[in-house]
């Protein structure tokens, strides 16, 4: 591929696409009162802080996850009235639109109650995208790349909407709060993302490496419940705070309210968003993922392995 | 005092307070699933979601904190209408009314952000409550005594709808999710509480030592604030997770977006509610306490520490 036909001229920063991320609202505050753009004059680089409402409410979303809104159907339906789905689609004009968008290259900025540690998401995995996650693997030490295992062709995160885009999951930390150390880490998310992008202009990043090894998110485990669609049974202590952790067989997954053990019936996977507090709404109690490694030449899958 | 005269006979055990504190909606709904009442033939045990429509919002209250809605003065004027005060009046009137209560004890269970482990807030100074707190500080190793230094004489509390009242604050957990530990901790209070409740009515309680420290709030520390009213530093990392601990004079305090560090000011202080989340909207960033010793005799102060 020609990088110079691939060159990012303008960047968005977006926080507050979950109103109780304050993480990012919080770090693009910051990055507009010290006129941080300064650093990268060859980049021009707006912020945008998505919901304002649900950031106001300290909510999640008003209606519905603004992060899930950004598919092209949903963006053509006119008849969609919920108040993120509006959102969308004022975001979708002013960013985009989605196909061919004003902005290049888009960094949402979220955090997670789990401990993902500094984890970057991505949604593609051509070159642009490799390449970066490769980068912040040698510059952060705490990365950790993950992705769907089969990619939808058309995303619903909002920062689908330009051709390139990443989300920055930093956790642990609850809703509501902020931490200098996650915000620390979220910056430096921020500050290296943006530097690869300079140097990836320029063609001038450093040696990569030949290959990068991805988490894959190929399935979710529902809390048990009970007759009356109601949790049932709790995260077992052990796996609290193992994101990226092993889960085999037979080990221990939920403990019940009597204190009653209760184990993983399934596959060997890695485990992430354990006890995710915004995932509760979905009685999604963890994700279930595979490290997959993709070859930084040819920007293709390379194995699975466990 | 004839502990006789005193007895309790009716206990009411209230969970959802606060809609997203979900240790105490779950631990209500398990107590009612195993009819644990059961337990205690010898006493009536009624259950209590508080804000029910706040458990469905995941928030810990909608238009004003419910917690704080329980003065005498409050629940007397009938102009009051947002939705919690409507609500603490029909509490009042459920569980109360507040002087001449139907109830004659209320454990209210709320959970903090805040690495409050298991702590204990009195609302009163009397012979059951400090006999109560001995007793569990004898039981429950990580327990810790709070209270106001000066106890409001009409307290906003809803457990001051009964004359015997306590708030169970178990943390860290972040709002809107669940932890096995946390509701472990959660439980083996409300227990030790109701085991004691009998014992206080059979005048069998245990030694108890004759003094009791408990941690007494004099002062709160709100974050640093721009010229536009927003917080514009975070709490010192060698703050997090250190409730309890001591605080002196020059000492680090927040540490601010550029990562430059602000001192302790003031008086050598115990701090707790360390980040709590549910207090940025105050902007508190943490409350200030000191030990006080109480005798298990008088019931009165001994003296204050530091």
């Amino acid at each position: 591929m020609n990088q110079s036909a691939d060159k990012i001229a303008s960047v968005a920063i977006v926080g507050g696409t979950h109103g109780n991320e304050l993480t990012g609202v919080y770090a693009i505050k910051h990055w507009k009162d010290n006129e941080s753009f300064k650093s990268y004059p060859e980049l021009q680089i707006e912020t945008l802080l998505a919901n304002e409402a649900a950031i106001k409410n300290n909510k999640r979303y008003l209606d519905k996850d603004l992060n899930r809104c950004f598919k092209q159907d949903e963006l053509n339906d006119l008849n969609q009235n919920n108040k993120e789905q509006q959102l969308a689609n004022q975001i979708n004009q002013y960013l985009g639109p989605k196909g061919r968008s004003r902005v290049d290259f888009i960094i949402d900025l979220h955090t997670s109650t789990a401990n993902m540690q500094t984890n970057i998401v991505l949604i593609k995995m051509d070159e642009f995208h490799l390449k970066l996650a490769a980068y912040l693997t040698l510059k952060l030490p705490d990365l950790v790349i993950t992705s769907e295992s089969n990619l939808m062709a058309d995303h619903h995160f909002l920062c689908s909407i330009s051709p390139k885009g990443i989300v920055v999951e930093i956790g642990p930390i609850a809703q509501g709060s902020l931490d200098s150390n996650i915000f620390e880490k979220n910056n430096l998310a921020l500050k290296h993302s943006l530097d690869f992008v300079c140097l990836y202009n320029k063609n001038q990043l450093p040696v990569l490496g030949d290959k990068l090894r991805i988490m894959s998110y190929f399935s979710k485990i529902h809390f048990p419940v009970d007759q009356n669609n109601q949790i049932n049974a709790m995260i077992h202590p052990s796996l609290i705070g193992k994101d990226y952790s092993i889960i085999r067989d037979g080990e221990h997954l939920f403990r019940d309210f009597s204190g009653n053990d209760i184990n993983y019936q399934g596959e060997t996977a890695h485990i992430a968003f354990v006890n995710e507090a915004a995932y509760y709404d979905q009685q999604i109690a963890m994700c279930l993922c595979q490290p997959i490694d993709y070859c930084l030449n040819t920007f293709k899958r390379i194995t699975a392995t466990n």
